[in-house]
């Protein structure tokens, strides 16, 4: 296996998180399931990547609320919780690496991951920003973890919308789990394969 | 062929149109594509029933920006095209039948056909607005068809989201058209057999 | 006072209601609050038309989640109660007049309205749908009142954002109350002097 | 004055900027327009402050589609254009500073002035990403210069929603100019007074 992709176990209340319904869909790949739990997922995310000893490291996470698949460009060294983690966790205005750089920016080629997802035919965009819950924890957990540690892994995080199951009653975004499988395929394919990203502009306004 | 179902055309710049693409995967039923045209889409309507003498008609239109399959309550006596139809026309301020009552309510039993989509775990509400253009002539149409001249047809109009590749640019909610083509084999069975709608409430505050 | 401006009393868990507050700070026309109430909002409504005997009544109401100043053209006779009423009622699936016509289109020049808004710097827009709820209902009892009543009156209904204060902690649209009682001056002045409404298109695709 | 506000010019094709329009009328403190333009944005900033030699900084700019007041906690070492600046240029994963840090947490009380701007009725929120274009040049360079150069400098940036006046015919929230400079004056109150930051969690999933 020369890739490893982690999903998300369900959160929020949800039964299920499409992240881990469609890595393990992905085929070709180790498939691990992180806690949503801020005091253990990077010490699972450590014990995979030990375990598979990787070239690539896709983290995959829910974004609830977005309609598409988008590739994060940066991670922040901040915690704050919305909401609590499974394990009853709010932390507040905390750094994620005690002391590290205020955020990174993933080494892999975003644009061209997401310009390989719409040929696809499945939206997508580079996003600039991964929130501050263990989605965003997890991105800059392995950012440094690259940074520090395994400087040739390649690595870094996408968010995928609800699965439609999950927002039968209400007026959320969703995309099916065969086409985010799809997508993840495609985005480990790209990272794998282009060593210099697209010059295409990306960018939001604000 | 006990049911007739209608999908569109193309229109507004799009090269497909998943109203179309899913009825084509419904199965088991007649399928007629509609022009997104003013002048002619009641004709076709017409000449689709006069040909296959359905017990239901299920005609559905694409709703760009919603985010789920929304069957539609209501459709008002009120053409207003804010962009061209496909042939160029932009009516404005015209009935769909001249001196026809305002709105029609269709017979079918939306919030049954709302729940049994649900159910199946697909994003699904009842609408209360057609909107102005072609689709909501189109449910005009046949809701006068049936009161004037088809007592006993059954009869409605379903609008569902874009398809992920019209989309993949953009922030607009999608839903792969399988799913839908899934939901409408739903709306379709639910609505030739439930007599009497579900006692649930639906609504909306404005 | 030639014209009559209603607004409601809040409703939904609120304690304000933008549409009453607004209509207050109009000036020069008589204002009436209305319950939020099935059962006696059309009451309120009549005995608020005898007492002023208007040439105009505009009947505003809160729709939570609009950006912008809607003017209704069309309301229709159901109410489906997805909240409770003020009174604990939730109608479900019924008529607001017995036997009445599917729907009514006012008989005020939206158009003219909307552009006259527009013009003053202030986002509007007709709408096609006033929901279900009791602003629904009173938009149609209006309407039917007028048909049946007092065919001289002119009449209508506009929906109004959430006030700024309501929604501080969401990220939901707002509208300043000084902003929409601006637009209703205008929408008041407009209704009252175009006899024929503008040639421009307006409508929606779905 | 012990406040310098900044707020931008009109970009993007409008001819007004709201962020400029509010800053003009908080009273009280020093405000300076900052060009839309990538090539000069940091030397007018750095110019205003020499001038000025304020305590505190607040830099303001349009956020198109958010409904609310949001403060920024982190700007990024990041240019991305997406529509050209301007001058017409339009950078391409080019960094503020070159060699500087990924990000800059800003060193105001962003949670202390929500809230501050919520008791007022305002709608506000912290924001995790200032978006690529020169309102995060702007923030980014404003933080690099307080780590490098000048540590007692206060200093943070503010999006506000379009006016009402830009979004007349759209369905994008916007806000009036007075509640936005009604904002701006409790953030700086606010930014002056308030030593250690309020602990309540703010946060975003993703």
């Amino acid at each position: 296996m020369r890739t490893l992709v982690t999903g998300f176990e369900p959160f929020g209340g949800e039964s299920t998180n499409p992240s881990f319904e469609a890595a393990r869909r992905v085929g070709g790949v180790a498939v691990v399931e992180l806690p949503c739990v801020f005091a253990t997922s990077l010490q699972a995310l450590r014990e995979a990547i030990d375990e598979h000893d990787p070239e690539l490291v896709l983290c995959v996470g829910q974004a609830g609320g977005r309609s598409g698949i988008s590739v994060e460009k940066v991670a922040i060294n901040l915690m704050e919780a919305r909401i609590p983690d499974n394990a009853g966790a709010r932390p507040m205005d905390a750094e994620v690496v005690r002391g590290g750089p205020a955020a990174y920016f993933t080494n892999l080629p975003v644009k061209a991951m997401v310009e390989a997802v719409r040929q696809a035919g499945v939206p997508a965009s580079v996003s600039y920003s991964a929130g501050t819950f263990v989605c965003n924890q997890v991105a800059y957990g392995l950012a440094h973890l690259i940074a520090t540690e395994r400087p040739g892994l390649r690595g870094g995080f996408v968010h995928v919308p609800y699965s439609p199951g999950q927002v039968t009653t209400s007026s959320q975004p969703s995309m099916a789990v065969e086409t985010v499988a799809h997508a993840l395929r495609i985005l480990v394919d790209t990272a794998l394969t282009v060593e210099v990203d697209v010059p295409v502009v990306s960018g939001e306004i604000a």
